[in-house]
């Protein structure tokens, strides 16, 4: 009874699934605060032109560079399993599958795109690279990425975080990366901070600011940023470009498709690929899974909003809550993002992708139920597509359909042990819907002539 | 230019390789109080049969039943990597093996015999295992097994561990497991203590105490030890199988083999499959390699002593520094082991293994290298094989001689990140050589008559 399907190093895809090609509707382009598209040379400042290329290209394949696969052969390809002991413990007819993105040195699918970011950055010339992280799986990546390509990488970690959870800290140190406890005083960003709350715990969106700052201003820097894009989702489509061939190794498609979706990069990595199949006919669901606490795609608004909490990137449109909405502090940190990935969005508006919300306690459920079976303690994160997945193969085991069901399963739980603590002691809420906050968040949508119509 | 070595699900070992079968000499047997033999009935209060008989078989394989593959095989084959970026960055001639034990869930090669403990425990009728652990990698690994056969676990966890690393403890709690900080007021062992010293911190000889006690005191109980025994190691060569059927697919062969070793399992594991071919006229050095601080078989005597710290267990002959010896509090808490297997024990009295010592500076040194070069930040007794790797490699740097170098990476350090935070601040030392501690342990062994012979 095989477990793991694996694939040879020399099988690894040679080129990246750019959705782009496929999309029914050309795809919305940023804006700028005038309302006009935002042209390639206002991104020059803090990206290199190949990734400012892959951001706009509708070339179907873009071919995965020899020195970036070289890195990702690390771990890659990474194994796809057939979960035999969760089907047993469900009683399921279903067959159940999961890609295991945990195995990378990092413990995500996070490298996956920082490898190829670096590696860009590097040939362009670049010398630092700066990011922000929150709990730290992202500043981890690009860490380990900028180490192999000899690029100085420069972490803002969200204060709280810096001091709360130090050991993604201390991983990134571990690669060779500065980290400073954002707000810092080496930014104005952080510093005009600093002068209203010296003892400001920090932001995602401030240490967005900084790292942007820093990158802007210096001819060596650049910025990187671990989601939402679309050169990033690109590089995250080697996961369901490898699903598919060792699907096809045993005989098998999938019916459906989950993947948590916080900024879109995890779920477009698996999915696409198999979009392009459904763009030519084929039938299977692709569902994003998000949190009932940030219900960007099931519950927000698609227009243009701000990617930042404060309003200083261009305006992507998308799924939003709102840009100043402020989920509840809910642990799966990666999927609290007030939008959502505009190719994600415009997708799903157009009807062929699917979402749906889960609460927290039935994550961790699921979470807990898969380490009991698999063996692997899931992140947060990635519990949210165990849960989908347990939700339909028991209803498979209801009705007796024989589903094939796939799933990603994007890091381990190493850094989140505080979490599954806070669960076992009864301490973990399911939040309400947070219908107020989001009506008064969505009231501050930028008002764009162009939208309205 | 291939990074992993991976070996199909069909090919991983049917057997065990019996290091018993081939020693020169019949191994040395444990021994009661009364300097007389210890029978297999001694010791079924704690073991089932099936372990018993192969703490004592001579066959040269053993067969590994196909419940406890079905279990291995959510992790192994474990894949077998070529560091060519460790070798890159050292210069050196040398070709680098090492065989990522890290990948199983518990994140070392615990699992590899907690899991054939279980199975054995299941099949004789046993409900519940004890056992005692430190910083958890054991206690993580046998709650995983117990877990997969549906048998309670049971773990004892040294108090201070307990307090101090609370996230080896969640994660056997997500795999199901009772921990209990011990001393614990639940046996005469830890009463007999917390009598004494209500804040005791605990110990490793008193959770053992406690672990034993609590099986030995149960008809549905039996204990399970991580390290030392026998039957332990026999588990463990699973590693050194894989690794060169590994090797020879690449047409490779080590001329050095180095690995950890505080109780044995994990050097035996990976030593003891080459050396059958070391008996059979093959020139392969393998190397144990442990820490200055604890230097056993470097700096022990050959003696009968006690496996625990207390003097409750049989005496087995072995390298010892005296069993009421403490090590300095270095990071590797898995080789802060007094003693060592009996079978390591007396090859290595024979001259037929070589042993190392190396100090804490220079094993956090090599995994940072580690960490930055081939991006997996190793567990601090891992770094103890990569440091004496890196050794031989930069001699054959200086010799020109391109030597093939294998070792083990017996574990990841996600939950050690602390001793690194430790290193980088410079507050880690190298403790000198314990002369004094050591010979006035030593001063305490046990006499017996047949021994001073």
């Amino acid at each position: 009874m095989k477990t793991k399907i694996l694939l040879k190093e020399s099988e690894m895809p040679t080129h990246w699934y750019n959705v782009m090609a496929d999309m029914p509707t050309p795809p919305t382009p940023p804006l700028g605060p005038d309302g006009q598209p935002v042209g390639p040379e206002a991104l020059s400042a803090i990206f290199p032109d190949e990734l400012i290329k892959q951001e706009m290209s509708t070339e179907r394949w873009i071919p995965i560079p020899e020195e970036v696969r070289d890195i990702l052969r690390l771990w890659r390809p990474s194994p796809l399993y057939r979960a035999h002991r969760l089907e047993q413990a469900l009683k399921t007819p279903a067959k159940i599958y999961y890609k295991n993105e945990a195995v990378s040195p990092a413990g995500s699918h996070k490298p996956n795109t920082a490898v190829a970011q670096a590696y860009y950055n590097k040939e362009a010339g670049i010398k630092r690279l700066t990011t922000e992280t929150g709990a730290g799986q992202w500043g981890c990546s690009l860490a380990l990425a900028g180490q192999m390509f000899g690029l100085e990488v420069r972490v803002f970690m969200v204060g709280i975080s810096y001091d709360q959870k130090p050991y993604r800290r201390s991983m990134m140190k571990t690669w060779g990366a500065d980290v400073f406890s954002s707000p810092t005083d080496m930014t104005n960003s952080g510093r005009s901070i600093l002068e209203k709350d010296p003892d400001s715990p920090g932001s995602l969106g401030i240490a967005i600011s900084e790292a942007v700052e820093e990158a802007a201003g210096r001819e060596d820097t650049n910025y990187a940023l671990g989601s939402v894009l679309n050169h990033v989702l690109l590089h995250q489509t080697i996961i369901g470009e490898e699903a598919k061939k060792q699907l096809e190794i045993v005989g098998d498609y999938p019916d459906v498709v989950f993947a948590p979706c916080g900024g879109g990069s995890n779920f477009g990595g698996i999915a696409f690929p198999f979009f392009a199949d459904k763009a030519s006919g084929k039938n299977v669901r692709l569902v994003a899974v998000e949190p009932t606490s940030c219900p960007t795609l099931t519950k927000g608004v698609y227009a243009y909003d701000f990617g930042d909490a404060i309003g200083l990137t261009p305006l992507l449109k998308m799924y939003t809550l709102g840009h100043d909405f402020v989920p509840p502090g809910i642990h799966a940190g990666g999927l609290r993002y007030h939008g959502d990935s505009a190719l994600v969005s415009q997708l799903h508006y157009e009807g062929l992708l699917d979402a749906m919300a889960v609460p927290q306690l039935e994550t961790f459920e699921a979470g807990v139920l898969f380490a009991r079976t698999e063996g692997i303690v899931p992140a947060p994160e990635s519990t949210h597509a165990v849960a989908a997945a347990i939700r339909e193969a028991k209803l498979c085991a209801e009705t007796g359909e024989p589903k094939t069901l796939l799933f990603n399963l994007s890091g381990h739980g190493h850094f989140d042990m505080s979490s599954y603590d806070r669960y076992f002691a009864g301490e973990l809420e399911d939040y309400d819907y947070p219908e107020d906050a989001i009506r008064q968040s969505l009231e501050n949508l930028p008002k764009l002539k162009f939208d309205l119509e």
